[in-house]
Parts: C-alpha cells; structure tokens; sequence
C-alpha cells in the first residue's frame, strides 16, 4: 500500500510566499512520519492516511489563521496499482476484507466526533473515487450516508459534496470517508478544496 | 450523459476579487452555449467537454495575462451515474463501442497539434480516473502513452502526470485525455491544477 497527497497552498495576497513559508512550520511536527517533496505545483507527502490528513489540516489552519482568503487543494490517493508499497502507510484498515457499511459508517461518526475544534472555521468540498471495481457507486452513496450525519454536511453538489464547519472535523470527515469507503487494498482517490475567509461566503 | 466542470481560479494578490471579475469576460462567449453556476468555493460549468476546456482556458489566460500568480482548479466529470442526461453536453465521441486505443491517441494527437497558441506559458498537473470498470489502469497507461508525445509532456509525478508549454495544448492535451480515455458512456473524471507566473518555477 502506498498513500499520500500533492497539495498546494493557495493565499489570496501579495504575500501569499510569506504566508506559505510561514505555515510550512506547522508540517515540522510531521517531518520524521511523512516522506515530503515540493515542485512549482504542489507538496508530495507520503505516510499514513491519519498523518496526511493531520498535516494538510494544520498547514491550512496556520494559513487561514492569519486572515487572508486562503485555499487548500490536495489531489489525494492510496493503493495506486501503479505506486510502490511502502512500510511507513500501513494501517490496519487498509487490510483484510471490506467490513460491512455500517460498521464503516459507525467508525467514520467515531472518529468525528472525537476530533478536538482547532478554532478555524472552514468550507470545503471534495469528490471521493473508488477505481477498479464494477458497483462503484454503491461505495461512493455509503459514503454520502455517512458525509450526512457527520455534523459538517452542507450539500451535494454536482460532481462533488460540500462540508461547512470548524477545520478539525472537516478535515476528519474527508479523511475517514477516504479511509473506510472502497476496498480497504483498493485504489481509492479524493478531490479535495478547502477554503477559508472567502469574501463570498454564501 | 451529463459532463462538466466544477472550476476555482486562484490570483494571488491582494486584489483577487478584481482579477477574477475581470477574467469572468472570458467566458461571455460561451455563456450561450454552457450553464454556469457559482457559489463561495467554484464555478459549475456544464456543456460539451469541448466548451468546458476552451471556456476554462480562456479564463485562465485572462487571469494570467494580469502577470499576477494565479492557478485555476477543476474537477472535470462525464458520465457520473448519479446526474441526468442532459442534451446540451452530447457529442459523438461519446457515444457508442470504444475504439481501438492507437485510433484514439492519433485523433487525441490530432487536435492538440491544430490547436493555435495563445501566447500564454502555463504548468499543470492532472489525475485521470476512469471509474466503474475492472483493468482502469489498462487506459491509464494507454492515456500516458499519448500524453507523453502530446509535445506538452513534463514528467510523471506520484497520483498525477505534469505539463508544460502554452496554455493551449495544455488545455487541449487534458481535454483529450478526458474525452477519449475510458469508454465513451463510461463515468470519467479529471482533477486539473494549472499554474502560471509562479515565483518558484522548477
């Protein structure tokens, strides 16, 4: 199993450099669990599903946090047939068989729910993919159960579904549908947006 | 078929708001022929994947033109089992068996090489996923094929492939990756990122 994500930061300012290289300090507590490598594009990190999610959560927050309109895109994947398997993003639910949905679900609301609030509030939204597999979609309308009652539901969107809520869960209920929706050795994908201090909230 | 795009441009300066009302211009010409919709994180697009990529093209270059930093994001769809069928998006190359894949690559080939430029240098990165079927990877691989003689290639990355080159064949170039990759009523999506003007080009 391989999994990671390209994310990019995006301040809507001037000085969005500064306020990257800034918010660079929040992946520090990271480094020694994640592999991470940048190009002009995005930031490579490579580890455990939780750690990712964790990282990408904290390097939004210290973004967010000094006001500007920021965004957080991460292309995020796991069981790529074409990535190596790597020992640092093995976890225990990424094997064995596919638990039944509502054990999935019920773990997901767990999860959640036991997340502390960092402070920043957050919109997001994010499309979750499921390859290889034929009834495809049964996987993706489990999960949409689960994105309802997560506490951080808005709507369904086209192509996508959209999250409204403080950071901490929002970055949690992406993380858990990413984690338990799909085979657990399955190639599963997330299209993820994150964005906070939009002037046109609506 | 129902096919689109939900897109977000990202000027970075500290009058994004006047880049992005002054580059939504770009898209009177199409507004006929696409629908849109926006809300506080994208824009919806819907319409034939051939006014998708030229509508989103030409609002980026718009935004670049400024000389500011800016990056637009989509996430692209055909075929999602879950919308309607909507008349306006069909087009022939999405109907009917699915053509042997070096047929597909020279026409892909084809409408990149005929594309005029627009001036415009651009970076991007793409995810192609082709979903409900078994052997995705299969037209993954064979989508790679084409992309590395697309005349825009960088270099494959982990989760995403990177072009470089005009904004036209880039456009272009993922346009046709998306349209003749994966079976023509198949359920198809892109997550695109497209920079320009980065201080940090590699």
């Amino acid at each position: 199993m391989f999994s990671g994500a390209q994310i990019s930061l995006y301040p809507m300012t001037d000085d969005f450099v500064g306020v990257i290289i800034n918010a660079l300090g929040a992946l520090d507590p990271y480094r020694d669990r994640l592999r991470v490598e940048t190009d002009d594009i995005s930031t490579l990190i490579v580890g455990t599903p939780d750690l990712v999610f964790a990282a990408m959560r904290d390097l939004f927050v210290a973004a967010a946090k000094t006001g500007t309109h920021c965004v957080l895109h991460a292309t995020i994947s796991r069981g790529c047939p074409g990535e190596p398997d790597d020992p640092m993003c093995h976890v225990p639910e990424l094997t064995g068989p596919l638990a039944p949905i509502d054990e999935r679900k019920a773990k997901a609301l767990a999860t959640v729910a036991s997340t502390p609030a960092t402070g920043q509030a957050a919109a997001a939204q994010f499309s979750l993919y499921t390859l290889g597999i034929n009834q495809h979609m049964d996987e993706i309308y489990g999960c949409i159960d689960f994105l309802k009652t997560s506490g951080v539901f808005e709507k369904s969107k086209n192509f996508c579904t959209k999250l409204r809520g403080d950071a901490a869960p929002v970055f949690a209920t992406v993380g858990e549908a990413f984690l338990r929706f799909g085979p657990p050795e399955g190639h599963v994908t997330v299209d993820l947006t994150v964005s906070a201090n939009s002037p046109s909230k609506i």
